[in-house]
């Protein structure tokens, strides 16, 4: 069976996490986008202070820094960090064929770690809550990095 | 046939859009360093602001922001935002097996809103007119994420 | 042979570089937290400044701005400018069937570049150097997204 296939349910696991990912960083613009319309400020381009109808009455201070905004910023910040190098290493982790479970547990786990990071970073918790989840996504990424260049060097010594 | 093969045309278009994506992403640095020449300014680290062959005629200042700058960074942000995103499900997308012309919309559509909001970004149009080139690309990343886990949501159901 | 195997010497090759960027992006976000544990300061959220586990000892100014902390940042800002457009890329280069040499040359090559960049931007080496390793690597990102058009274009106009 071809494992670049939807009926090989580890790629089906992996064509999930990666969709809901994907889908995760596409919204976190759209969070920002909207609560810069909350604000009616947090923007940082200057044309974006002018009148129009995404901006009906102007205000000054609308360029100033919001700290909704910026934080939703930091987040999608966060995302671009973490989710672009997942996608990568976990198509390459499903090339080695790794058993349903071992990818269920990695896949998911990614995905749910990075989903409890951004509420937990969006409600302003504890340093500490945001870290363990934000440790835990990472070390998910590391694991199947390595476990690509275990499949990987063996290959290109012979 | 291999769907990942040059011979598929869903894949060639993919390959096509991406590898084109790729471009914007790199030329997007390369602008940034030609207005950082153009502006003799907008550097962000100390040491570029010390004399050497890049930087013949040191000024106070050069570490100031820079708007030109500046504004080349957020359209790389931007990309960033967008761009890996697309790149990792268009690639699951291909693997559904849509039809070429579906392909062709979704996937040249992405490229074209994203290069026409560089364009409407560089040459600061109106927030509405930015915002519109956003929005399809975005959108277009969203409906391929929602199409490929309606594929695959089914296949680990089972 | 399938192109996607590990039996593959290019793809084999493509996985080690792959993966061992991904490690990078990642440590690099290690890193940054390293920083601010070292210097006691360099967050971003107010939260975090809050006593805690993670903040034993608060003090005043722990969200200033901390040049090792933004250094770090920068760097890992950097990276995402690259290394995804790279994994990306990559793998379609992969597909294109190019010799074991010219993948070896074009895949590690970028590694070592982007490898040494980080080197020479965290010891804050003058720009040059900084600026001859970014150019390699971006180069490489940019061959590789050329071949791949030369080989899929002809693809979609026939």
């Amino acid at each position: 069976m071809d494992q670049l296939s939807f009926a090989n349910p580890v790629f089906a696991t992996y064509a999930i996490a990666a969709a809901l990912m994907v889908l995760k960083i596409m919204l976190q613009g759209w969070i920002t986008v909207a609560r810069m319309m909350a604000a009616n400020g947090g923007m940082v381009n200057p044309e974006d202070a002018k009148a129009g109808p995404a901006n009906p009455k102007p205000r000054p201070g609308q360029l100033d820094l919001n700290e909704d905004v910026e934080r939703s910023r930091r987040i999608h910040r966060n995302d671009l960090e973490n989710i672009p190098a997942f996608l990568a290493i976990g198509l390459l982790f499903v090339l080695i064929g790794p058993s349903l479970l071992a990818a269920q547990w990695l896949l998911y786990g990614f995905v749910t770690a990075r989903l409890l990071h951004t509420l937990a970073y969006s409600t302003a918790q504890s340093h500490e809550v945001r870290a363990i989840f934000y440790s835990i996504g990472s070390l998910i990424v590391i694991a199947m990095a390595v476990w690509v260049l275990a499949a990987a060097i063996p290959r290109v010594l012979n």
